[in-house]
């Protein structure tokens, strides 16, 4: 928008000037100016092409035509609220209820993941008339303050944990409690819940929700044991509270072999809420929360209206709806399955040659590769998982790390990504680790000392 | 997006099916269906045409060609979060800074007005390392649960006021505590604010913020005495606490004399924190918090990010550029008082005949109306208020109503609404006031067996 274009440092001290400095930028010691970007690429001022290995918003693809087009049509037509019927609301609410469970068939349009949160978290509330929430361990669910108290990924750095939420351990069998070699870790995790509940039930506190991500994310890649869900929602409904699966970051066929990440449970199981955002509009502010006739019917018992201005209007629901057809049209779904098979075994090569790769998890395009320092003690590796996505960035290569080492290889690309890319990022990732096998610690530590081998 | 078109009672039945009831229609009874509209103008799927009197979303006009075109080319771009950088960003904030008092100077972009009332109530804690709010009497802030408990419109009917929240009167010199018979209302409504910190103190209680919008809306479009804001800030300040002004509903150039409601106070009020949504995007989910470095600078230093996925994104911030270019070059502040005067003049006349009317106020084009039973007691004209916009759908006005008796005809069209509207409306006002006006009351009360006239 502005008459002439910037360089790199003219934008950041502009940004350093005016946007609050609580936005991260990545890499914020050397930061990347992107300026445009199409399917799994982005492209900086200078014209140099990144792989995209973190954009699960871009869900589709970055810039989809169809997406574009669609926003375009209906921008020329209507955007207005929801408060007057419209056709894109109702055909968008009976898409998306063709791909759940058929209990979960009734709508609400927001404009953000937190947003989403935030209303499943008053449904529940409302709906049992309790207070109380079970989270999971290091779990974020969005940065509006009634999120930040139940995501310990954030209380814990701010105002500490609130006497109505409740932290049950990361059912994560690499790392955590309960591991690959336990017998059960499915009952074993959810044992831990139960005894939150009894726990509380006996200081006469009443449970309104268990909160989990289908996939632990800022967790660190985690992918709960299957059964889990079933054992957990059995527990939280005995308590009389309702189970909310968050789908923000990995809904929509990103898990490949189902739609929804909690479908990975088997289908004997059913959320009593679900939450969408992220990937749901493609980078256009949407979000969705489903749920049951009977918890929408006592929410409205109140008489209190919920509108939200923006949400459900035409704009949005019509690029949802596109991003929907876009899902089916190009086969994502099992592309992602495919491409995610394909890049694991790649990734499991490695982990045979490199010890400092301790685990390789995933579904479908939302992968893990945990570093570690020593593979018996499996101590989060931070800094080298820091340099290596260091490194890759000047290699064009863009990646995250999570999990609370920090230490989580994050892999959750556009679903376009395709084996060609794998391989490259593979090869890559190879060639930085070889390069510094010896003593990657030591690497890693002296970053600014460093002079490895740069560019393919 | 669907194959074909669906009637009206069609797309109301799947709605019923899928959509949470407490999203509410407008008229639900007899509800519109808008596929089109283009500036101050919707249009059914029969094709009738409706003047718009409500959507103050729609600021520069429905479906406004140069924002259209402007979200367009930069969907084409790129659409990605703020974690890269980028001019958009930038730009956006240097340009809504020269709005602004020079103090503030620091930017969090959001996706709804909500999340920059919860941001802004986040930012006022953290600063000030105190808890306690004071709002005003019948002010709405939003959905979230945190807005809620600091909403009476909502918490009344809900939960109830929580311990930290303290509702200060609203100052309201037509039907409030001190009237515009009272020698100084400004220092009598700020006296009470006073006395509530005062008793607050007391009982060891400290202030993070009170919390105002500029000119409260849901309240029943209450322009508040100047020098109010004066007098309250300074009692805040004293107390430790921040002033934040909630520019919502009645930013960007609706009061036509200023840019922003706040400034009607005077020149020498300036808030801590402005929040602003709604006409910013004129439709696209945009939301912004200005606030100053000291605020900002407190809030960073908790170490903890604050990431908005959408927020800020390169689209939403070239629509919004796009929105700042069209008031100024469509001159859409001016044109805003120039009809805002013009109408008010008009309803003027309309008052001296209709004793009905019982008081209009408003500036640029947030006018109210407000309706009596009675000149003297001033009670509440509620059932005629809304028989009125009931009659005026029926003519192709769209008018909503506001106010704790639900009885003020509240004015707040897109700014392109000029002088022919305004004639239209009071014409089609004055006629169905004249209709009934031997006794509307009666005619309210029996609603369905009116054969008034319709159309014009």
């Amino acid at each position: 928008m502005s008459s002439e274009p910037r360089n790199r440092q003219q934008t950041l001290a502009l940004r350093k000037q005016f946007i609050g400095s609580s936005c991260k930028l990545f890499f914020p010691e050397d930061p990347v100016k992107i300026i445009r970007a199409k399917g799994q690429y982005m492209y900086d001022e200078n014209g140099n092409q990144y792989l995209d290995c973190i954009n699960n918003v871009a869900h589709v693809g970055h810039c989809h035509p169809e997406v574009v087009k669609a926003a375009h049509q209906q921008n020329l037509l209507l955007n207005t609220n929801s408060r007057y019927l419209h056709d894109n609301l109702v055909d968008y609410a009976q898409r998306l209820s063709k791909t759940l469970p058929e209990k979960l068939c009734t709508f609400y349009f927001l404009n953000s993941g937190s947003e989403a949160n935030d209303l499943a978290l008053r449904l529940a509330q409302q709906y049992t008339k309790h207070k109380d929430v079970i989270v999971i361990d290091h779990a974020y669910h969005g940065h509006l303050t009634s999120l930040i108290d139940i995501s310990p990924y954030k209380f814990r750095n701010l105002d500490g944990q609130k006497e109505w939420v409740h932290v049950a351990p990361l059912p994560d069998t690499y790392r955590g409690l309960y591991r690959e070699n336990h017998k059960d870790p499915a009952t074993a995790y959810a044992d831990e819940v139960k005894k939150i509940i009894d726990k509380a039930h006996q200081e006469s506190r009443k449970f309104a929700a268990l909160f989990v991500e289908s996939l632990p994310s800022v967790a660190g890649q985690i992918i709960p044991p299957s059964g889990y869900f079933q054992k957990v929602a059995e527990h939280i409904h005995t308590a009389g509270g309702v189970f909310i699966a968050d789908e923000i970051q990995v809904g929509f066929g990103r898990v490949g072999k189902h739609f929804w990440a909690f479908q990975l449970q088997g289908e004997d199981f059913i959320p009593d809420i679900v939450t969408m955002g992220k990937p749901i509009g493609n980078g256009h502010p949407v979000a969705c929360v489903a749920t049951t006739k009977e918890i929408a019917e006592a929410f409205s018992a109140t008489g209190v209206e919920y509108f939200n201005t923006f949400g459900g209007n035409p704009v949005s629901c019509a690029i949802g709806l596109t991003v929907l057809d876009i899902i089916e049209k190009e086969q994502l779904q099992a592309h992602a399955l495919h491409v995610g098979n394909f890049f694991m075994e790649l990734l499991e090569q490695q982990k045979a040659k490199h010890p400092l790769i301790g685990d390789i998890r995933g579904v479908g395009l939302f992968i893990g590769v945990d570093l570690v320092q020593d593979q018996e003690k499996r101590s989060p590796a931070s800094k080298e998982a820091e340099f290596i996505i260091t490194r890759l960035k000047e290699e064009f290569i863009m990646l995250s790390t999570d999990g609370p080492g920090r230490n989580v290889l994050k892999f959750k690309p556009p679903l376009c990504f395709n084996t060609k890319d794998a391989e490259l990022v593979v090869d890559k990732l190879d060639m930085i680790l070889r390069a510094c096998s010896k003593n990657i610690t030591q690497f890693a530590s002296s970053l600014s000392q460093l002079s490895l081998p740069r560019g393919s």
